[in-house]
């Protein structure tokens, strides 16, 4: 949850004036996203997210995501459409923030996802690695290896704080990925952070995917094994091999994947598994007192990550090739 | 800002069952209110709102601002509008919690309000206690005298590490307070925390009234000086004096005050900054760690006491009587 920044009505009048979005009804902060401040904003036009960028966004990436989403609702897919201003920006400034308004996605985050639920999201990833092609602009995964090298300096002295041994396992673990990550896979824009909070279903159907501020360009099949851990492990830390299966079937049926893809799943589930899990480490380690977001733990990604590397093969995942 | 108790889909769903509103298109949870757990709710047969109880409401409380919000609503206003289940009840349990779902009003809350806001809210502030007629439950003000009494007892020792003096400052205020009360003025059901976060506005005009959370029993006139206090001081903590005269116009060209409520307002208005003062101390020396709401100023409450200590009378905030 999170609403950082206050905006006013009289700012927030202003700024509708550089858009053809009618008069204001409603607007309402909403707890969504945990690194920017969003509204929900109703106008004689229509509803609409706000969204302004906190400090956790680089200014720099905005074009790219701002591009991107624009690139994916042409081509089709049901994501938020950014909202051109008069002057046919869709990326200004409110309350000293880069701000965007986008449209609204109907649809509700499932808390615990249904097989069926885990089928369709495994088909909208496919869509969406279909529908990113031909985007012109480009943005670097910085939380694939050497983003993990950093996190790993940062934290693996402390990290016996949190479990007993974890320094070693994060080391040990970035050492094996390092020497067995593809060198190469079919690649392409991803969304990289497709976790549940991300996607909206309207009964089993997944309606609408949001928040592309961790999306870069890496392989697909990492995208894919991002989704396996973040959909398929139930919250007593089993492994749903059911959901996995119909997870990686709705995406296979929608684009196969080569049989190298394939056969590196489980290392880029390891990948993906580390990677939470350092992200998680870093944020429980530096936490600010008075933050208004609460950590989330590490450890389940540890134990993610631990069965992953037990892992027979990519049939453990209901994964086959071409 | 405050959404503190989760709702999963599932049990979201289990809930919606009991009542006739569809199936749920999405739902949000909302930054409104401090005291509960808000979140938006769209079906297929419109929008509403979800609020969850949480501990700083009284259970035993819950009846009458649940009935409140009927009897008001069928009397006319626009407020919440408690929805009914299939088995007639408005009131039941979600996620061990009190739930209410009640209508959603469109509208936005002045940070700044204008004079003319100022005026409209004056009018609904009169129609609310025109509306209030005949409900036949009641509820003690518990932040009245006696309440303030309790609040001066657990603060008065710690009051001057907030402001050197606070301390024989609210002591004296409340002895003040104790033989300056009126004893008897018109009464009923009043809103007691009508502040510009509880009043949706579109334009100039009031579009609704929200959060009965604190509606009790009590001097009419006395709801009228909480919004003297509320929506008349500017952010440099001036006060408004044509705000005010707009405000109580609005008021009384709706319901005229007597001789007596006229008289009575400065007095009451160094009750209302008075017990303001004391909850906003009380928040800010009971600070709980960790907690997800920065507490409110104390101080902007003590600079409002002082102005009215030194009202020159009613005609201060442009009141006449009829």
């Amino acid at each position: 949850m999170a609403v950082y920044t206050d905006v006013d009505d009289d700012a927030l009048a202003q700024f509708l004036t550089e858009y053809n979005l009618g008069e204001v009804l409603s607007m309402k902060g909403i707890a969504e996203g945990v690194e920017n401040s969003n509204f929900l904003l109703e106008t004689t036009r229509g509803r609409f997210i706000l969204t302004l960028f906190e400090k956790r966004v680089a200014e720099a990436d905005l074009p790219f995501f701002i591009g991107l989403m624009d690139h994916l609702a042409l081509a089709g897919l049901s994501c938020p459409t950014p909202i051109h201003g008069i002057d046919g920006r869709a990326l200004r400034r409110l309350a000293g923030r880069p701000a965007v308004i986008v449209s609204f996605l109907t649809g509700m985050s499932p808390r615990r996802p249904t097989v069926k639920q885990c089928a369709s999201v495994g088909t909208a990833l496919a869509g969406l690695h279909e529908a990113g092609r031909g985007f012109a602009l480009t943005r670097e995964n910085a939380l694939s290896l050497a983003g993990w090298r950093r996190l790993v300096a940062d934290c693996v002295t402390r990290a016996d704080s949190v479990r007993d041994g974890l320094g070693r396992t994060i080391a040990d673990e970035l050492a094996f990925l390092e020497s067995h990550w593809p060198a190469d896979l079919p690649r392409g824009v991803i969304h990289a952070d497709l976790f549940t909070d991300n996607v909206f279903c309207i009964g089993d159907d997944v309606s609408g995917i949001i928040d592309f501020y961790f999306a870069c360009n890496d392989f697909y099949a990492y995208d894919l094994a991002i989704c396996l851990n973040a959909w398929c492990f139930e919250p007593d830390g089993a492994f749903n091999a059911t959901k996995a299966m119909a997870l990686s079937r709705g995406y296979t049926a929608a684009r196969p994947l080569s049989v190298a893809e394939a056969a590196a799943v489980p290392v880029l589930a390891r990948g993906a598994a580390l990677r939470f899990l350092l992200t998680r480490l870093y944020d429980w380690l530096n936490q600010v007192p008075g933050a208004l977001v609460r950590p989330k733990d590490p450890i389940e990604y540890l134990n993610k990550l631990r069965f992953h590397a037990q892992a027979s093969g990519p049939e453990t995942y209901g994964i086959t090739s071409a």
